[in-house]
């Protein structure tokens, strides 16, 4: 293949989390390292910002400053949830390729890398598959982030480690401050957590229990469909045995009709998705009205995607090395791939990166397996807790100042726009 | 004053915080070195655990665990909100006033140290009287303790550091999240925090703000009520500037007529007041009914005063020395003083111990002046920022293992009773 050479655009998409700056940083330090990438730059809001031609310029920032996106949570290029959808709207949709493509000849852009979850790999492989049609030759890569852990074909993905570690020290904490409320009237606290389709991060925060009696008491997760009287006779049990239960909820858990327990249909967001909340709610009131016990809800909602105070050091290492792996990817030619994180061993945990191809990733959806539940399908198994454990090992180190973390924040100097502004 | 020998009595009371184990510590380090004390004593749950003879020794606890209470949230002695109450129910209250004597006499207590806020520093005095009244020689302190800082007196309260530390940090990891979010279409996110009397927790989250434009916009305490036109307005003009707006909602704000915003007439807890919950969420609708904008909540409930893995150093030593004065007090001889905190300066911030009568604490409750809030009322000035700023400073190491923390347990070896079970 012959040798390209050009400039480097990165972007970010989706919902954030507290290490997708660190596959940034990734992406940028490996780039430095490739003689083929000329210019680095990023794209402000993810595609959105590169249809405005918002670019700037990461050569322009200090070294610290990107070493320092690794402890930085949130999207500092900005983040977008637009879709470039050809099904729904195809006019719309095939504009906007077109300015993609005047955006990424006017700036010389060959190497393409879209930080994201299914719908920016959607995005990035439509990306890829419109480039060899129009015959201009750039390299694209996806690199994969989700704290919902619902990629396919990755052991797992990067933001999932921390959300999980953030969560399961949370019930750790509600744990002991309810447990140690428990006087005879018995309490129950429902913790909602995020994770619509996928339970995965309601079910990661098993790694809290240490102990046969410690807590999560019951996670309830999308996969399994809820039956509220076994659901009530469970919390029965943990409260007679505790004098106190706590309960962790992925927010998108369903009844046994399949119907989302919180689903608020008056809401909707960008992707036709109804807005869900309340499903702690709604099952707090169940038990105080069936079992008459006292409930609490506690909703981290987006504090638990964001806290990078708290985030694994294993998660920040695999987001960075995914980055710099879609770089080398991307130099050796490649284009039409997502990053993925191959397990080797969990004990002692051992880890790579491959590639996998877009073709393959898009618009499928990860979930637990039935078997890494147990029987009644309120904990988690063997296999979901080895599966876990590694994922979060590991502490970074958050620069603070007045007892407060200091976060980096880039300088964002603009790229000059070379185009007329989009219709 | 003859000097005075016999065992001592801790116990804590009310909602824990993520300190209040430090000031059991600090009791029972101090409790060593006083020749007065023989037996190091705790009650389990409060005053709940001394009317059922629950005692614990903590003489039989390893040092390193007695230590180990400096980092561990949560009431490890256990706690509760029971009341002893003369105006409601006289006959119930005497006969616990007798029943706690008979216990105190049985073992001998002769210092006596209750941990815990308003309701509990009025058991501790009302203790302090009938000690006085009944010929029973025993010197009772009240150890301050609540995350709420609405005890008059003292400077500030042991907890309160803490959940401000804990809520202003996730104050500025949701701002990096909805800020790189935010598009032209502009996101409100809405955190609600603890305080249903006391905008304390609130206010002090104002640290968070570093710039002008940093989070939170808008900071609402119970103390002003909301005027929901100018609220708006606000939302709106924050909105237009920066695409983005981060409010703090403290539980207990009310409306124009007084009414807590929030008020769920339909549960009540164990001392009459409404349970709150939804500030957040109806203020959240309000804004998306009447300004269009996507809002987004989030509750931290629980987890904010349970928060050990982000605690203040600082408020780790103040609730330690807290324990310790009091016991240096009633070993001088003292009874009937709450501890209090004294600030001497506060850049650089100096402080120390001092004790105030027990007579004047009680059901005082201790708010923000106006004073400290600019005129609209949406944002602390600099009077509460230079109030606030020390309290948060410094971090605690948590053990961990795993990668998740690794709180202590005490073993809880039971004192023998001596007494019939209580009627």
């Amino acid at each position: 293949m012959a040798e390209l050479v050009g400039n480097l655009l990165v972007a970010q998409s989706g919902g954030p989390t507290a290490v997708i700056n660190a596959s940034v940083a990734g992406v940028v330090q490996e780039a430095g390292r490739q003689e083929c990438v000329e210019e680095i730059y990023a794209g402000l809001n993810g595609i959105l910002g590169i249809l405005n031609e918002e670019l700037i310029d990461l050569n322009d920032e200090k070294a610290r400053t990107i070493e320092g996106l690794k402890y930085t949570p949130a999207a500092a290029l900005g983040t977008c949830r637009y879709k470039i959808d050809f099904n729904k709207k195809p006019e719309q949709a095939a504009r906007d390729m077109d300015r993609l493509f005047e955006v990424f000849q006017a700036h010389n852009i060959r190497f393409f890398f879209y930080i994201g979850g299914n719908d920016s790999q959607d995005t990035a492989n439509k990306i890829h598959h419109e480039a060899i049609k129009r015959g201009y030759e750039m390299r694209v890569i996806g690199v994969p982030k989700t704290i919902d852990n619902d990629l396919p074909h990755t052991d797992h993905c990067p933001g999932f480690g921390s959300v999980v570690k953030y969560n399961a020290a949370t019930v750790m904490e509600i744990a002991l401050d309810v447990g140690s409320m428990a006087t005879d009237d018995g309490a129950c606290c429902l913790i909602e957590v995020m994770g619509r389709g996928a339970g995965w991060i309601a079910a990661g925060t098993v790694i809290a229990r240490r102990n046969e009696n410690d807590a999560p008491h019951l996670i309830l997760i999308p996969e399994i469909q809820l039956n509220e009287a076994a659901f009530l006779a469970k919390v029965r049990n943990v409260v007679e045995k505790l004098k106190y239960c706590v309960i962790v909820v992925g927010e998108g858990v369903k009844n046994e009709k399949g119907e989302e327990i919180a689903a608020d249909k008056t809401q909707i967001d960008s992707f036709g998705h109804p807005v869900l909340s309340g499903a702690a709610e709604n099952l707090g009131k169940l038990i105080t009205q069936k079992l008459g016990l006292k409930t609490r809800t506690v909703k981290l909602g987006y504090a638990q995607r964001a806290a990078g105070h708290i985030a694994s050091a294993t998660d920040v290492q695999e987001a960075s090395s995914c980055g710099a792996a879609a770089v080398r990817a991307a130099a050796a030619g490649q284009s039409g791939f997502m990053v993925k994180l191959v397990r080797q061993s969990s004990q002692p945990y051992r880890w790579t990166t491959d590639l996998h191809p877009l073709d393959e990733v898009a618009n499928v959806e990860h979930l637990i397996p039935r078997d890494w539940f147990d029987e009644d399908g309120f904990l988690p198994n063997d296999k979901l807790v080895d599966y876990m454990r590694p994922l979060v090992e590991g502490d970074v180190k958050v620069p603070t100042e007045g007892g407060l973390p200091k976060y980096i924040t880039l300088d964002k100097s603009p790229v000059e726009k070379k185009l007329a502004p989009r219709a």
